[in-house]
Parts: structure tokens; C-alpha cells; sequence
């Protein structure tokens, strides 16, 4: 995945949480994804497909860091991770992709939107079945932090 | 989601697992899907989407069944599922969801395939983001048993 393509999603992800969540939060230096392990405890999954693009995003949060942002985003406070709160992790996936799927429909990837699926669990591993390298990118606030992983790779035999 | 599309993955999911590790499984009665933690040990997700349809395919194993399966497609034997096991069951989700597409796309559902995810961990909560049912249908086999949940609709106000 070139480095290009990592910025809208960087973009996208500041924006709806500000938006969303009136919380500004840093991203940190893009890296490759090394481990398997999925860093947060809450998860939110999205296909990215079309006849020319296949991928994926991941977006893992800390809970500290998804309580605080779901508290904002729905004007109320919760203490721990329930079904709202997962909910909430799917529309944020959705939204994010969303906003990064405009970025890059202007790079030549176009592409649709599966339904976001969201795994609650601590030390899940999850990996995706690509032989593209997996771009993680982090992203810290006061109250923790969250992670995006992606990759979205043109169905040709060029490596992006 | 209406019933004539639940055929199509009961039928690719005979077909792949007959194909390529020469097992007969039986399928199970279709039903809805009423609680939120994924059935199975490890599990694929594949999202399914174009410019008409959303959707995804969850495909979740029991650990004595996707044991015998991954040996008898590989010829060899595993006793636990590392990530060789892993990769495969996102294989499997791939040619699951490509077997039901093609007998999907002649109902009019036309769709690609995003980049499969696994998950690995028991007692996982897996939910999607959608307003439709999600369809459930279990598959046994000697070994043990595994699961199909899907989700696809077309993007339109008419539920499906």
C-alpha cells in the first residue's frame, strides 16, 4: 500500500471524531503491522470491495479511549463497553472509511462499503488473508488511544 | 434477508468443503441469529459490497472441526490452530463467498469480495452493524461443526 494512500484515512479519522466527538486526537508514525495481536479491546471491521479494489480497514480502540468518545458522541457516560458502545465502534468504522473513501476515489481506488462487523474481546488476534502489507496507523488522546489498520491493494498483479 | 438467498452459500459451503477436503458436512435448518457471541473457535468475515449491495459473511469453526478439514485439505495434521490453520479458514471464507456469488449474481445480487479477516479467540462477541436479520445456518460434520451467518442487501429502502 503506498504511503499516498495512508492519508486518508489519517484525515478521515481526525475528522469524525472531532466531529462526532468534539476530541481532537494525534496520529502517530504509520508502520507496518508486525504483530498479530489486535492492540484494542473493542474492534470495529469493513470490507472494502469493488471490481477493481479489494481491502480492508480495522479500527481498534482502547476502552478508555471508545468510553470517552461514545460518551461524547451521545451525550451520556458509560462504564464499560455494551452493546451501545460496540454500535457506536460500527459507525465510526462506517464513517471513517466513509470519509477515507472520498480521499482516495480522487487517487483512482473506487470502492463500496460492506457491513462493518465488531468483535468485543481482549487479546483476539485478528489477521486478514492479503499479501499486501498491512499499514497501522496510531492515534493517541487524553484518555487513550486507538489504532486503524489498512490495506486496499488494485486487483492487478502491480504491488502497490 | 429473503430465503432464496440462503441457498446459494448452503450450496458453496457442500461444495467447497466436499471439493477441497473431500468431507461431507450436513446442513442444519437456517435460522435467525439471536445472540451475539460467534459460535465457533476461529472465525472469517468477509465483507460483500457494490454500488447496489451491502453485506457480509461470517464463517466460524469449531477447533476439532476446522482441525480435520485444514489436514485433509492439506494433507497433513494439526493439532491446534496456528496461523497456517488461520490463513485457512480465510481461505475457505473466500471460496465460500465466491461459490455463492456467482449463484447469487444470476438472483441480481451482484457484489465483490473485500479482503478476508480471521479472528482467533473463544467467547468472542461478534455483532454486525445492520438493521437487517442475520441468517444463521449450522453444518455438521463427524468431527464437530461450524456455522455460515450472512447479511446482504440491496441498497434500496426495500427490505429484503
Amino acid at each position: 500500500m503506498e504511503a499516498s494512500l495512508i492519508n486518508p484515512f489519517i484525515n478521515a479519522a481526525l475528522n469524525v471524531i472531532q466531529t462526532m466527538a468534539f476530541t481532537q486526537v494525534t496520529p502517530g508514525k504509520p508502520c507496518l503491522k508486525s504483530n498479530k495481536v489486535t492492540f484494542g479491546d473493542v474492534t470495529g471491521i469493513i470490507g472494502l470491495a469493488s471490481e477493481t479494489i479489494t481491502g480492508s480497514m480495522v479500527l481498534s480502540f482502547e476502552e478508555k479511549a471508545i468510553l470517552t468518545i461514545v460518551g461524547r458522541m451521545l451525550y451520556s457516560e458509560y462504564k464499560e463497553i455494551n452493546q451501545e458502545v460496540v454500535d457506536a465502534v460500527g459507525e465510526l468504522t462506517n464513517m471513517i472509511s466513509g470519509g477515507a473513501k472520498g480521499e482516495l476515489s480522487e487517487k483512482g481506488y473506487i470502492f463500496s462499503m460492506a457491513t462493518p462487523t465488531m468483535v468485543l474481546g481482549k487479546d483476539v488476534s485478528i489477521t486478514q488473508l492479503t499479501q499486501e502489507p498491512i499499514i497501522s496507523i496510531p492515534f493517541s488522546m487524553e484518555e487513550g488511544a486507538f489504532v486503524i489498520e489498512a490495506n486496499i491493494m488494485k486487483k492487478t498483479n502491480k504491488k502497490l
